[in-house]
Formats: structure tokens, C-alpha cells, sequence
């Protein structure tokens, strides 16, 4: 893996941080690096999620799966249950894994509809086991499958905690079931079975996604300047502190579009505290090109443009034409067109003045999503310390929940009062 | 449609625009209102946008794709060639429609080999007829349909200016086509061909698009007390100049997730201008809230959240449960469960004094979807006005563009050069 700072630096960039600088965060840096090793030693909450390529064992995630051979899996889960499972299928080039992360009940219906649930694989993924989005969507799972004539005890595997409803749920109908590590936050939980589970299903290496995270997990080292993971939280840090409260990722490649998702739930949910922490903005390259680049070059200067690609593909060449305009294209491939788009636009974000960091893995496979995973925790938890903020906590989130449970009859609530009490001022035609 | 700005109120929220602002910002409206209605009359390069709904003629449009009945519609196009079809096809419920918007070899292969061929329509978008990636991917198109046996010429149809290579090879093999029409830049052509031809092509009601468009029209009044549309983009420019920097654009239905994308090509390239403009980060509901909600509550008091939603949905029973702590889900309904997250999250953040405004449709359908994209792009005009910046035009792209061209060999360009000079400080392991 490769983290390459320069352009973020102050002799390229009036908002970029100089090495003088970072050589005193690297004094932080390796302090922090300490106090991260002992919370991987000791499995402190939050920290042991860097333990997982080492404490996930993939025996028991395969052997939950064993027998089904499905032709689609069908993860109900949302948040953390959810993305971490997305993007591993994705970056393997899985096909057939779905997920129900929403409560639309169109999108629910449409999917249910389009699924052979006969070889469907229902995988239900709530630490809690009480996630209303979740528990609702297993709930209408349960009765399209009786309708369809398929017995769901049959064709469901559960990851939850030790308690709670889905567990007891398990044991009653003997469901093949995997447990949510502990002192691991979901956003943190994608190199445990929450993650893997799908592309074990599926016929993925799981194997090499948990050896690509212990490649990252090597490559912890107490300096910014030997540990890209560090290089990356700390130089996204420092542009913070000078200005880019907005953190703009582009992955190059489609198969990382749902990575983008689960870094944004990642960065916001882990740093977006006490007034502080980058907004994560997603998007896609070369795609967004075509839509975001104005603004990454001309907008407000409150950005870090982060640009993520594998630096090897398998290719397709672009057919030779005679068409005068586009002969240039032709005899190249989809790649090389790809690659010159990346540089460019990095190149043009420099010459704008935006602070942009390039992220390269060797291959998009498992073991390259697995280091890049496992790199990307590393370098938030490091810039939630040099933050000072409770990374691995998400109390905003809180009042919501209450307020739409109180809403829906699930107990008195004052949070529903509130809602009730909305200050309309309504524009309508 | 409804615009409610109540949450956006000084009297709900630090961050927030008093009323008396509100009155003296109306007296600008009206002064740019005029503005608009005489460049809508004229034509004017970026209005005539705004006279799409009368100016598209859906019978061309049905011309073009009439005799294909397809069970595909590939779009190749990128950006505004791409996300209003993306858009409107969604929204309209519709299943079939594949866009080739990016130039990801793994992708693009995964696409031709998955689709029936035979059965494709293949729709290719660009004005200028010389857009790099979207010629390339139909040139990787053709070769394709020729290995499959497919005459591409009797299964494509072109939609581009009225010159250039595109419009030449229409010609050459007697292709329907369509126009791109005049004075209308990428980003504001959804209701036109651009973004209704596939609609079209899969059975779609075109004509209530248009007339949701229309009705959008109607409703354009010199008050943004009166105007759905300039109520948006007054409160939203008000905003910004009181800090709300980035807005977070979050549809709380799964078929409004490319017009969220679209939305933010629209807010990007329009207004990210001269170090100003709005960030769009785009989000869906009830989804991010496990993701981005933490943020949005906590983090930086730099946003406007905006919440969108149908007032109707088709809807989906929670099935009874015996599970003692879920009973309150069974007997309700997934459509009540997200209208109460909606709720709850629109009251969660104005208790943490972020301000947020709502936007409801009446329904999900082919007038909805119109009048929210008439609307919307109506009100990025307006800002773009009361923001004086250039809001038709995205000179920042185009520096990445030459470089891209000149890395492939397409032309001397020193941007080129300046990617060969890229300052490397790489953390490598």
C-alpha cells in the first residue's frame, strides 16, 4: 500500500502542512501508536477491532455457511451490519449479494420480488438484535419466504451478540449463527463475520481479505513516515486543523464505490463530534469528474480530495476507429484512460491549490480491500486521538431513535413530544 | 411540492435567517425572477433550461425508440448525459435501464457479458459527440454487439449537437437520433431526450414528466413566499452566507437516490465557483442515519441538512411478532417506520440546533419526479443569481481534461507536463 502525501504538502499548497510540522505530529504520532498497541493488547473497546485479522476465525464463519451453496445472499442489516459486507463483496467482483438496508417499502418489495428465495440465503446481522430497520425487514423476509413456500428457518444464518432477541431467535429454531465480536463498534466490524460472511457464502477468499488486514497490521509502526495508514490520519488531520473540513474520496474504480460508503460512515460516525471532525463527501472517479471536479477545483478551499486506485487492472483495449477526433482513443484501453484521468485531475487539484492525497493498493482483490480496510480504521482511530474525541462512540445518534420509537408506540418518549411541537413554515403549490 | 423552512428559522436555531432577512432577500427574488422569465423567453444560454417542459417534444422522443420494446436500455454517457436518465427512470419505477458512465474495464466488462445483448437498446449521449469515456465505451460497445452477433446500427440510438463525430455516424448509418437542445448545459437537460429517452424506451410516461415540469413552471411566482422552488434556494443561499457551507441532501426513498446524485452534479459544477458555493454531500434516509447522522448532529455547525420525501408511498405491512421486544414494529408498516425516522431525524437535528429544511413531493411517480427536477434547477438558478457567479458554465474541468488528453497522446498540452512534475512523499509498505 501506498499513501503519497505530496500534494498536500506547504511547498505545493498554501492550505498543506509542512514537513517541519509534521515531524513534530510524528512525536504524537508515536505516542498514540503506543497507546493503540495497548488497546489491541489488552482488546480495549474500540481498539480490538485492529485485532480482527488475528482474532477472526474464518473456520466458524465458513462452517455457518456450510451446505447452503446459494445463488444470492441477502444481508438484512444496516449501518455497520451492512457496509462492511458491501464492500467486500463488491471489491471481490461477488455477484448476488444484496442488501435490505432501508425501510422503503417499494425497494422491499421489488427486491423480494426479483430474488430466488428458494436459493436465497438470508443473512440478519443486529448486534443488539432489537435494530428496528432490521427486525422489521427480517420480519416481512419471514413472510415472503412462507409464502413463497420456503421454510426461512432453513435458509437463515444470524450474526448478532450474545443476547437479545435475534439470539434467542437462533436458538429456537437452531439457525446457523456467528457472534459480533466484542469491543468492536460495527463501523469497525467488516474483517469479522458481520464482513465476511457474504463472500464466504458466495465462494470468496475470505482467507486472503483477513490476511490482507494482517499485512496493514504489520505495517503499524510508530512514524507517520514508515506506516501509511498513519501517513494518511495524520496528514487528513493536519488539513483538517488548517482548514479542509470536508474530506472529498474518490475511489477509481467502480467495484469501490460501496468502500466509499463505508469510509464515509467510518470517518463521520467516528470523528463528526464536539463541533469537530471532516464531513466525508463520497463520489466515484472517473464518473464524478463530470460532476464534482468544479467545485473540488473553484468551490470553497475547506477540501481534502482524497484519490484511492489499484495500481494494476485487468484491462479492456479500445478498438481502433476512424474517426478522425478519436483516434487517440483508439488502439489504448479503459485502464490507461482511467489512470490519465486520475493523474489529471490530481495534478489539476494541485494546480488549483487543493490539498489531495493519493491511496494506491497493488490489486482491488481480497487481500488488497483487506489491507485497505484495516488501514483506513487504523488512520481514523489515530486521527480521533490526535482529535481528542471518543472515537468508537456515537451518542448523537441517540435522540432519534428514542423520538421514532416514541413515535411509533414503543414506549413514552419526551424526544416524540418534540417532534410533535415542529416549527412549520411551509412554502406549497 | 412543499418547501418547509421552518427548522431553518433564527427563532429555531443559531445558524438560522430571520424573517425580516427573509423579507429584504425577497426583494432580490423578484428583481432576479424577472431576470429569469426574460432570459426563459429569449432562450438565453442556461434559462432555456427552464422552458424544457413545453419545449420537449415527447413525440420525437418516442419516434427515436419507437419498434425497439427492449429489454435493456444501456446509456453511455457520463455526468448530465447520464444522471438525468438515471434519474427519471428510477423515480419512474422502472427496471431495465444500465448506464456505462464510467470507464472501469472490470465493470464494463461485467455489464456486456450480463446484459442480452440482442435485447439492448444502446443509447449514447454527448452534445459535443466527442466526450473521451463515452466514446470509448461505445466503441468497447460496438465490438461487443459484433462478437455477440449484433448489429449495432439496427439497436442504437444517438443523442448529441447538431454536429460533431456522433452526429456524423447517425447520419453515415441512418440511427435515430435526438437533440441535445440549444442553450442548455448538461446538468439542466433531465427533461428533455437526455434524460427521458430511456423512460421512453422502457414504457415510461413521458408526457406526465413534462407535465410535472410544467406544473414546476407554473409554480414560479416573484415571491419565495409563494415559490416552492425560490423558497428552497433563498433559504438555502441565506444559509450558506450564515455558514451552512455544505448542504447534506438526503431522500428518504431508495428510487431518489440518482436524482440525489444528480442533484449534486447540479449544486457542484453550478455554484462552486469563485471559493463559494454549497458542498453537496449526498446521503439516503432512513440509511444514513447509521451512518452520517452522528456527523450531521455533532460535528462541524457547517451544514444544511435536506430532507426529502413522498407524502404517499405504496406500502408494506410489518408482519405481528411474538418477540416481546418488537411487538411495537408488527401491525405497523415499513412506509410508517421511515415517515417516523424522517420525523424524528428532522426534529433531532433542530434539538442540536442544525438547521434543516424539508422538501415533500405528493407522490413518487412521473409528476413528482418532474416537478422536483423543474424545481430544483430553478432554484439553482436563483442562487447562482443571488451568489453572482457564472451558473451555466464549469471552466475548472477543463484542465484536467487537456492533461487526460495529453497523457493518451491526443495533443501538445502542457498540462500534461505538469503531471510528469507531481511532487512524490510516498509512505510505502
Amino acid at each position: 500500500m501506498n499513501v503519497d502525501f505530496g500534494n498536500a504538502l506547504a511547498t505545493e499548497t498554501n492550505r498543506g502542512v509542512s514537513e517541519d510540522s509534521l515531524e513534530r505530529l510524528d512525536e504524537r504520532v508515536a505516542r498514540i501508536h503506543e497507546r493503540i498497541e495497548a488497546g489491541i493488547e489488552d482488546r480495549e473497546f474500540g481498539y480490538a477491532s485492529l485485532a480482527l485479522p488475528a482474532d477472526t476465525d474464518p473456520e466458524e464463519i465458513r462452517e455457518a455457511v456450510a451446505g447452503f451453496d446459494p445463488d444470492a445472499v441477502l444481508t438484512v442489516g444496516i449501518g455497520g451490519s451492512s457496509l462492511g459486507a458491501d464492500t467486500i463483496s463488491a471489491a471481490l467482483g461477488l455477484e448476488g449479494h444484496y442488501s435490505l438496508d432501508n425501510v422503503d417499502p417499494a425497494h422491499t418489495k421489488r427486491l423480494l420480488a426479483d430474488l430466488p428465495l428458494e436459493s436465497t440465503l438470508v443473512n440478519v446481522v443486529s448486534k443488539s438484535g432489537t435494530t428496528a430497520e432490521t427486525l422489521a425487514n427480517f420480519l416481512v423476509v419471514q413472510e415472503a419466504m412462507d409464502e413463497a413456500g420456503v421454510d426461512w428457518t432453513e435458509r437463515t444464518v444470524v450474526t448478532t451478540g450474545e443476547e437479545g432477541p435475534l439470539r434467542e431467535l437462533a436458538d429456537e429454531h437452531d439457525l446457523p449463527s456467528c457472534s459480533v465480536p466484542d469491543g468492536v463498534p460495527g463501523r469497525f466490524s467488516a474483517l469479522s463475520a458481520v464482513g465476511l460472511l457474504p463472500a464466504a457464502a458466495l465462494g470468496g477468499d475470505i482467507e486472503s481479505v483477513l490476511d490482507g488486514g494482517a499485512a496493514g497490521r504489520e505495517a503499524l509502526t510508530p512514524s507517520l513516515f514508515e506506516s501509511p495508514a498513519y501517513a494518511y490520519g495524520a496528514v487528513a488531520y493536519a488539513l483538517e486543523q488548517r482548514g479542509a473540513t470536508t474530506n472529498a474520496f474518490v475511489p477509481y474504480a467502480e467495484d469501490l464505490e460501496p468502500f466509499a460508503e463505508w469510509f464515509a460512515q467510518l470517518w463521520a460516525e467516528s470523528l463528526g463530534k464536539d463541533g469537530l471532525g471532516q464531513t466525508p463527501a463520497r463520489a466515484l472517479g472517473a464518473t464524478d469528474q463530470h460532476s464534482q471536479l468544479q467545485l473540488y477545483r473553484a468551490g470553497r478551499a475547506d477540501k481534502l480530495v482524497t484519490l484511492v486506485r489499484p495500481r494494476e487492472r485487468s484491462d479492456l483495449a479500445i478498438p481502433e476507429t476512424d474517426i478522425k477526433e478519436l483516434s487517440y482513443l483508439g488502439g489504448g484501453s479503459l485502464g490507461d484512460l482511467l489512470d490519465a484521468e486520475f493523474e489529471a485531475t490530481e495534478a489539476s487539484l494541485a494546480a488549483a491549490d487543493q490539498p489531495n492525497v493519493r491511496i494506491e493498493i497493488d490489486r482491488l482483490d481480497a487481500e488488497g480491500v483487506g489491507e485497505l480496510l484495516y488501514a483506513m480504521e487504523a488512520a481514523c482511530i489515530l486521527y480521533g486521538e490526535l482529535l481528542d474525541v471518543s472515537t468508537f462512540t456515537q451518542p448523537a445518534v441517540e435522540w432519534g431513535k428514542r423520538a421514532a420509537r416514541g413515535l411509533l408506540g414503543g414506549g413514552d418518549f419526551e424526544e416524540a413530544d418534540a417532534v410533535e411541537d415542529k416549527t412549520v413554515r411551509s412554502v406549497e403549490k
